[in-house]
C-alpha cells in the first residue's frame, strides 16, 4: 500500500522539475476515447512538458475523477495504459488521489523530472535576434481531431488514421529537450498551440517574434490539404496538441542545432526570430513569403468543441 | 508569468515529500461553500497530509476545473483565500493548470514539502505494543457538516457556527507533524475516518489495533450531543475529515509525546495500542470500557450527501 506522501530525492548535481496538466473527457479529448488511450494521451502530454524543459522525466502522481459509468474493465484498461507509457519511459506511478464526480472524467497528472543543476530550459530567456525552431510539424494533431470528429475525411481512411495517431498518440521529443540544454535561449512545448506558444516565450522573455508561415513544416498529408485553402495552414499554427518543441537560439547555435535533429532523428525547423516589442498587438506576426503579415485567429487554448477547419 | 515547470531543490540533508488530493464541489464540501473558504480548506487539506509525515510545507501547484459559473470574482475572492494561506503557512505557488468543465468545480492540490533526509513518518512503522495516540478531538467536523446541511441545529447558533468552523477551516497540525520525527512509528492525518485512517496504518504495518471508544477526544459540544446516542458516538469514529494525525509510538515515547503536546499546545490522548493481526475482520477494533468490541459503521471515505446523523 502506498503511503499517504512520496519522498522526491534528486539525484546528486539535479535540480527536480514538477509540470502539473489536467485534461477533462468532452473538453480536452472526444468523450468517448478507449481507457487506455486516455491514459497514454495524458501521460504523454505531461511528459511534453518536461521535455520542453530539458528534464528527464522519473515519476508521476496521479488524480482521477470518475463518473459513475467508469467500472472495474474501464480502470483495469486505464491501468494498463498507464503501465506501458511508465515501462516505455521509465517513470513510476508515486502517488495520488481517487473521488468519484457527477461531472466528466477527469485526470491531473504532476509530473516530476530531473535536470541538470540550473540548466532548465526557461520561457524568459529569449534574445532579440535569435532564431525560432520547432521540432517535427505542426497541424497533424488538429486535423487529425477532426477526423475522430467526422469533421474531415479521406478517400483513404489510412490517411485519417494516421492524423488522428498523431491527436490520440502524441510524440514527446524527450530526447531533444535534454539536447538543447546549452543551445537553446528558452524553450516550450506546443500544447496551446504553436503561435500562442511561441507568445508565451516571448512575452516571459520581453521580445517579440517574426515566423514566416512557409516555413513552419507540415505533413505531406497537411500540405497537400492546405495547397488550396490558405486559411486551413494559417488556422493550424494555432490549433494546439501538437506537442513538438518550440524554442529559441542564438544563430551561433544553428549547426549544433542540426546535429541535435541528426542525432535524434527529430527534425528541427528554424521558422523565424525573436525581435524588438516595438509594435502594437500581439507579440508573435506570422508572415508571408512577400513579407507581409497574415492575419490569424486567437491563438491559445482551444477546446474541442469548437470549431476545427476541415 | 510562470514557466510551464518550475524547479524544486530540497534544502540539503532533506528530503522532498508530495501529496496529492482534489476535492470536488458537491462532494467534499457543499456547492454553495464561499470561494474564499473553499480555497483555505483545500490548503489546509493537502497542508495536513505533509503534517502526518513529519514534513514542513514549501510550495504547492494547482489545478483548477472551473465550472461556467465562475466569473471575475469568485476568482478574485478564491485567490484571495490562496494568498491568506501562502502566507499562514509560508508556501508558495510553483504553477498549475486551469481548464473549464462542464461538471461541477474541482480543486487538486499537489504540496510539496520537505523532511529530514530519511526522517519521514511512514504509514508503515507500527509495532505491536505501541500505543496509538490522536491529536485534537475526534467527530466535530462531521457534526459541523450536519450544521451546514441543516440536518442539526443547535439553541445556540454559535455551537453550530464552531463545529461548522471545524470542518470548513481544519487546522492542520504543523508543528506537532514535525516534533513526533523520532518519536512516532507510524502517522496518517485523519481525512476519511478515525478508523479508516488507523486501519491503513495497520495495514501497511501489517498489524492490527485495539482502541477505547471511551478514550477517543471529544470535544465538549460533541460530548453532550452523544452523551444519550451512543451510536452517534461511534458514528463520529468514522466520520472523517478532521484532520488531526493519529500515529503509534513505542511506549517509551509516552512522556515525550507529552512533552511534544504541552511544547505544540495541541491536546495529544493516547486511545488504544497495536497488536497482532490474529484475528479475522476490520484491522481496527473499537472496545467499550467493559472490553467488548463495539459494531462500528463500515469506515473510510463517506460522501457528504450520505446520511450524516444528527
Amino acid at each position: 500500500m502506498r503511503d499517504d506522501a512520496a519522498i522526491l530525492r534528486p539525484d546528486p548535481g539535479t535540480d527536480l522539475v514538477l509540470s502539473a496538466d489536467a485534461v477533462v473527457a468532452g473538453i480536452h479529448f472526444p468523450a468517448e476515447t478507449p481507457p487506455d488511450t486516455i491514459a497514454r494521451r495524458a501521460m504523454r502530454v505531461n511528459l511534453s512538458d518536461l521535455a520542453a524543459k530539458g528534464a528527464r522525466p522519473r515519476g508521476y502522481t496521479l488524480v482521477l475523477q470518475l463518473p459513475e459509468i467508469v467500472d472495474e474493465s474501464w480502470l483495469s484498461a486505464f491501468a494498463g495504459g498507464l503501465a506501458a507509457e511508465q515501462d516505455e519511459f521509465a517513470v513510476t506511478l508515486l502517488g495520488g488521489d481517487t473521488t468519484c464526480t457527477p461531472g466528466p472524467l477527469a485526470i491531473t497528472i504532476n509530473m516530476i523530472g530531473q535536470v541538470s543543476k540550473n540548466k532548465m530550459i526557461k520561457r524568459s530567456g529569449a534574445h532579440e535576434d535569435d532564431d525560432v525552431f520547432v521540432t517535427g510539424c505542426i497541424g497533424d494533431a488538429m486535423l487529425g481531431l477532426a477526423c475522430a470528429m467526422g469533421r474531415l475525411t479521406f478517400d483513404d481512411p489510412a490517411d485519417a488514421a494516421v492524423l488522428e495517431s498523431r491527436f490520440y498518440h502524441p510524440d514527446p521529443r524527450m530526447n531533444v529537450g535534454p539536447a538543447l540544454i546549452g543551445l537553446a535561449s528558452a524553450s516550450a512545448d506546443v500544447s496551446d498551440g504553436l503561435i500562442a506558444d511561441l507568445g508565451h516565450i516571448c512575452v516571459a522573455s520581453g521580445f517579440a517574434a517574426d515566423i514566416v508561415e512557409e516555413l513552419v513544416p507540415l505533413s505531406a498529408t497537411a500540405r497537400s490539404l492546405t495547397k488550396d485553402d490558405l486559411s486551413l495552414r494559417t488556422a493550424l499554427l494555432t490549433g494546439g496538441d501538437d506537442y513538438e518543441i518550440v524554442f529559441t537560439a542564438p544563430v551561433s547555435a544553428r549547426k549544433a542545432v542540426s546535429i541535435v535533429a541528426v542525432e535524434t532523428g527529430v527534425p528541427i525547423t528554424r521558422i523565424g526570430r525573436i525581435s524588438k516589442r516595438n509594435r502594437e498587438g500581439p507579440a508573435v506576426a506570422v508572415r508571408n513569403a512577400a513579407g507581409d503579415i497574415v492575419e490569424v485567429g486567437h491563438g491559445g487554448y482551444r477546446h474541442f468543441g469548437n470549431g476545427v477547419a476541415g
